[in-house]
């Protein structure tokens, strides 16, 4: 560590996470510092890859290159990449987050194999069984945390209320509202909708944590409505909503092109509004909605886009320096442990590190 | 049956379904006709109520009123509708379908009841278990057919198979396409993604149909994609898939907005390309979506959403008798019972009213 970046925020960037292999991932961090990201980026890779990338642009004193001969496949299994990634990329960064180097990792990797080795070398929160990927979702009061988005296909109730309970400290210490407002998706409102699971869970969690402000069974058109801080389901559900969220902004977002284009008069209107259009871009720019945190692991790790681009990179390091700087993994722990003293059979009773696989 | 309506269309409207009464039913059967349906309607419900409502407009020589003395809740569980239902407007109007008198159905009443009293009026289509509720999701390629979007919560392999059969007829009887695309929602494209029961499906279904284009798992951003002509996933998914995107329109709709009022220049400019904003406006008017298919019965029945305005109404009105003139029951009942033939261990062995509960 040079004495420019003492004390600095250091991240843990896997250059060769995502399908267009490190050029994105290197253009995103430099984005990052361009608009003025005050941290240390440790960029895990291959040397002679990333050395070209790293020189071609000045001011790079952030960066430090760290060697690592392989990489991780989007095809890789998990439990091969346990066995047999300990040289990969991936593996490295997370290495760096579990010694303290870093407080936070980026990577566009695998999920599967992702979430294997941030469980194995980081272990698990106390009392939750699996890493639920989150998203940030937007709206028009600031954003919603969902989860779980992907990290798993299927869910058990006592794995949803870990979610909701996880789900409620995380949005408490993002938005420093002591109350947030937590709803478990289903069909309906109603408390007889959806399948016996979900209700289920609902009642389990009303039992588990009754301090909760949890508002009970919530639709899909609530998550984009603001009126909640929290969303929680299981991750083929929520996967499903996040990418069909995207297909109909995108869908949407071809309709106003459209509007904007249909006349003379309709161009020469578009230069009027260019403001509030540059706003309206920004905003339904996908590559703004890249980052997922997986939560439950110890540790910040923020799960980009294999498809990103340097937009996209730049958005999901934004949110890992961001996510660094806040009380996330104690506020995890503290809730989940004053949660577990009152109802100790209701959580994982595996400690830190015995959850990992 | 006048002699000026004879040999017309006839639908049949449950007046009293929607949550706010008859008066937004009659409105959007008045607003279809209005715009030029050619139909007959024959509206179930409270005479007294409907009597006014009919009589405050002229030309309502299209609109006959039937007598219906009581209607189903939003409450009220499907079995007590069928034991004690049979005097409602829901019962009389799915009696009108199964006599032959009227070609569709609208309802905008509670959907389970709906399901129950079709299923038991009309049975099913010979090989179909289950109806499943089908809407049709605009692109920018014409519409994609998804269902179900919340007819069940739960659909094992064989009825996942059974929607796809069913949707890729339905398909194919709408667009005149012959081999209509089909995919299988996921949170993934490649083989391996996603839970046992959604793999078995697509091998069941490979096996079983292999005539269809079956172009194997596709995820929520190609729901609104273009690229396929159906989309196949169970009603709790699928539900919240709609809703999802329905809520993430109305965000993006509401930025729009902000977009165009954000100065006085936005403003003029607004004035300017107002041909084009009145397209996007109707583009993303969520009533112009209202009406999904309860497909699988033996009739056309279509559930308006339970607080759909006139609009709305009058949108799953001509839904209904745009549908009743497309040899939709035919098509799906033809396929079924060519797959079945090939492999009949694969659909159900019911008979046309078997299967009725």
């Amino acid at each position: 560590m040079s004495e420019k970046t003492a004390g600095l925020l250091t991240l843990a960037v896997d250059a060769m996470g995502g399908d267009g292999g490190p050029t994105p991932v290197v253009e995103g961090v430099f984005a990052a510092l361009d608009k003025g990201l005050k941290a240390r980026v440790l960029l895990f890779g291959q040397e002679d890859r990333l050395r070209p990338l790293v020189a071609r642009r000045a001011a790079a004193g952030a960066i430090e290159i760290r060697h690592a001969p392989t990489a991780v496949s989007m095809t890789d299994k998990p439990m091969h990449v346990l066995r047999r990634g300990r040289d990969s990329s991936m593996w490295l960064a997370v290495a760096a987050l579990e010694s303290g180097e870093a407080q936070a990792l980026v990577s566009g990797g695998n999920t599967g194999a992702l979430m294997a080795v941030s469980r194995m070398q980081l272990g698990m929160i106390a009392g939750v069984d699996r890493p639920a990927l989150t998203a940030l979702w937007p709206t028009n009061s600031g954003r919603t945390v969902v989860l779980d988005v992907g990290a798993n296909v299927e869910a058990t109730e006592n794995e949803l209320v870990q979610f909701a309970i996880m789900g409620e400290a995380f949005a408490r210490a993002l938005t420093a509202k002591e109350k947030p407002r937590v709803g478990l998706l289903n069909v309906g409102a109603e408390e007889l909708k959806g399948h016996e699971l979900i209700r289920s869970a609902a009642r389990v969690l009303r039992e588990a944590d009754p301090e909760m402000a949890f508002v009970g069974f919530v639709e899909g058109n609530d998550i984009s409505s603001g009126k909640l801080d929290v969303v929680v389901t299981d991750g083929f559900t929520g996967n499903i909503a996040l990418k069909t969220a995207e297909g109909a902004a995108r869908l949407v977002g071809s309709w106003i092109k459209e509007a904007l284009n249909t006349s003379l008069n309709s161009k020469l209107a578009s230069l009027l509004m260019i403001r509030g259009l540059k706003k309206l871009k920004a905003r339904m720019d996908p590559s703004s909605m890249n980052g997922g945190l997986l939560l439950g692991v110890n540790g910040i790790v923020v799960k980009s886009h294999g498809g990103a681009d340097a937009r996209g990179v730049r958005s999901a390091v934004e949110m890992a320096a961001n996510l660094a700087q806040r009380p996330i993994l104690g506020e995890i722990a503290e809730t989940v442990s004053e949660v577990a003293n009152r109802r100790g059979d209701l959580l994982s009773a595996s400690g830190p590190k015995a959850a990992a696989e």
